[in-house]
């Protein structure tokens, strides 16, 4: 889970203090400093690509941004560098969701060389952001992530079974409406079809597409009716999986072994069962299972 | 519920083996392989349809779809009557679901010969995809849709009440619009601005009709709130209903007689009233009352 | 709340059985055809209605929809001089929710002689069509409606708060997309502004005004996201009233003189705390306070 | 948290009196008229505001609007500074929700002698009318707001995970629409493809930029599911937070010390643990962790 046991054992003893400053956030003074430059230096190049697409900002600045946007791919590539160096197991750190999201950030600039336009890619270094949960108290928000997370997996199988029944209704309607309104409706083709029944299911709506016959007007009808009351599935799958945790912590009363009443924010244990503010830090406190 | 029980009892014993071919998953090893099979031909007939219906494709490749359409609609003729062949019961097996659904799929195809256009229904056959779900561990989806088929019906009537209630409202908001409104902001006449109504209500909003005057803005405005606050209604029901499982768990401590705390994945029963996991698979473990 | 409470205790006894026709739908034989005529009349009349609106019907039928329009105009008048002569209280049926809409349902027609185009407003009588509740087993479905009334009533303090705030917030925001936007983009005034607010915030999105500076897009965003997340507020406060019946029936035990556990759909009472299903009608069991 | 305690303890007398007409809502007979005739005055003042930007009303009624715009803010400059002058300490009051709002509901008729167009800004003052809370019981309504307050915060942390990671998701998606559809489409620059992504996301859709491509549609296909889906996550949070409160009064029995049954109405405590309705005003009873 925490980078640290990647901390190298063994070789020269300056990898050991890279890593801390690198990886590590709260003991060593060096480490929150680095993350807090790194967020910010990742903001900037996300804001740097995002004007450079900017036609009008383009025309007047596109020598700066273009500087701009070497620096920031050079930077990258020497932390990337540094990273790869500091770790004990390069292989482990390069097959990280963090390890693949920080070389996928500096390929795009580089490929441009080759590849115009293909300098607008770097614009996924924005999920190198989520470092940021790392900087604020890395534990709390990883820990509403995780319980986040439990829920979706707990649900996962109702989930799909939901997404499939949906892309089938939208293909059915879908070609039903493209059999009824036709051609100067917009509803050009079966799949264009399906593309409007997408956007009428989920209430999207965009308008670019509409039913102009009655009886068009009504199948769409049913079609909004049943997306405004379907969406009610998968928030109640989510739901009842979200309060399960809050709610074992009424049932069990913390009994030893089944499961233990956490601070989501500072993880510490032990609660009373009825507990639902952290008595050190005030945060969440719910009960989970041990981990497994 | 299986389709199993209706495998020939008597008669030749190819019977036997084709049905369980055809019908079985896990226990026949040709089995898993037909199903697997079959599940691609029905896409890649779905694929063609769609394609069909794509000018710019069809100018081109319309032989080639044609073709191929008719090659898929033989496959599924002769795997309808395999089935037919196959099971003890004819009238059983044409009379569920699949059986009604493989009918329907292959219809349409032969009645182009005589209604051109009508070859598009084919895309019904996306139905016979729902297959899928006995490809991949059957019982595990088949127990999570179950659990979501048993929420709504449970909640029907309260669904029922619900939809009356917001078609009324539709219709007397719809007309006042009209009222108000009149032709040339598309209100051109009641339906078609029940329509409107449909589209506001569920938060849809084309924007292909809008009020212009002050009044129906406002008027407008109210639908909107309503229907951003409403939709509040069938998610508390269908949360409710979901969340009564779990919940049971825990209430009823699984005694005997009462109701089971089953695994959804692979349907272990007996498992602790606090139990959330499945202790063999890990899935979800809920309370289901006896079947009945 | 039932309103054979009204029924004529005393004068000719030809009120009585007028009452029990009208009135009553399970106790007399007459009683049950009378409502379900009764309701496809008032639906037939609210297509007449919806259809003598439609330019292209009326041009050809005008003089059709006319004349049937007051023969339903007539009926629903006799039926109304019926109700009120069968009653013992005419005062409480013609103040009675039904007893309102009954007389609003005839007036459009005879105002339009004076007042044209307000015959129109005769689509209220759709409302009389709630009555179809009472003809398909009235208790049932008046059980759950109960029951979502009760839980909306439960909330609605709650409720008020949420949409005092939401409004403050669509006058606030639509004032500064005004300010930022300007005439233009269609933003032409603050109550247009507002408007757009609406349209925004409960994620309708029309699209008749859009904003199109850099500005006016990015605080649209943010209302979008608020409009995206807040909605999880009524939805919410929904689901946690209507959760605690099913709630309270686990927690109390149907202990006696605090609440009972009752079929919503045979009010049969005296369920087991645990009871999910009505052992007599299969109807969902409910525990529910003591009237008062 | 009530101004109460800001009351003058010393200093002439008249300041006690004047404080009490102005703060104070119960107790003194003059309150109760003053915060009506406020209400009244703000919500005027409001709509003066909003008809000033109308052009057609501005054109006719400039002179009268701009003569009203002056008298309220005139009026409101004396009642803030009879706040100011009232009050026991003027910092705690200027530094107050409501003393923030009070001085910046007068500020911009001011400014905008200096700077044209800022006189709307004075449409801010409509917050003043959630002064409205104090008005009707006020204890009922802050109540309620405090348990959505509580329930917001309670969930901050996973809320703040849930918005980094969709406006992550926006940014990525966004960008990779830019690519694939282009300027004709409408996606002129990666911040606006961002901005409908936006829109797409939260399921408002507005359509002023919509995808032509068949890659595009199929993509923001992927976007609305993903959007229809993920608006369960806020919704499951809230519902859980929301639902704890009225959870642990059954849980917890009101043990004295853990968590008090309170009426959210009128503040009575001491209810039953499985009181639903308070005794004495019927208002929902719900149980809350002492204060601190």
């Amino acid at each position: 889970m925490t980078p640290a046991s990647n901390r190298a054992q063994n070789g020269p003893e300056w990898r050991g203090r890279l890593f801390d400053i690198i990886f590590e956030t709260d003991t060593h003074r060096g480490a929150r400093a680095f993350d807090l430059v790194l967020i910010v230096i990742i903001l900037a190049s996300v804001i740097v690509v995002m004007l450079d697409s900017v036609e009008t900002i383009a025309a007047s600045h596109h020598q700066l941004l273009y500087v701009l946007e070497w620096i920031f791919t050079v930077l990258f590539t020497i932390e990337y560098a540094a990273r790869l160096a500091s770790v004990q197991s390069k292989r482990r750190y390069a097959l990280s969701f963090f390890g693949i999201i920080d070389l996928l950030a500096i390929i795009p600039t580089y490929l441009s060389l080759l590849l115009p336009g293909s300098e607008y890619l770097a614009i996924i270094r924005v999920l190198r952001v989520l470092r940021v949960f790392r900087v604020l108290k890395l534990v709390r928000y990883l820990g509403e992530a995780r319980i986040l997370a439990r829920a979706m997996a707990a649900s996962r199988y109702r989930i799909i079974v939901f997404l499939i029944t949906v892309v089938t209704m939208v293909v059915v309607l879908g070609s039903f409406m493209y059999l009824i309104e036709g051609e100067d409706a917009g509803f050009t083709s079966i799949p264009a079809a399906v593309y409007w029944a997408v956007v009428t299911l989920t209430t999207v709506g965009f308008g670019d597409i509409t039913p102009n016959t009655a009886v068009g007007q009504f199948l769409a009808s049913v079609i909004m009716l049943m997306g405004y009351g379907m969406i009610a599935v998968p928030t109640g799958i989510v739901s009842v999986e979200l309060a399960y945790a809050a709610h074992a912590a009424g049932q069990t009363g913390g009994a030893p072994g089944t499961r233990d009443n956490v601070c989501t924010a500072c993880r510490t244990g032990g609660h009373d069962s009825d507990a639902r503010f952290c008595k050190k830090c005030g945060g969440t406190v719910i009960a989970i299972a041990p981990e497994g």
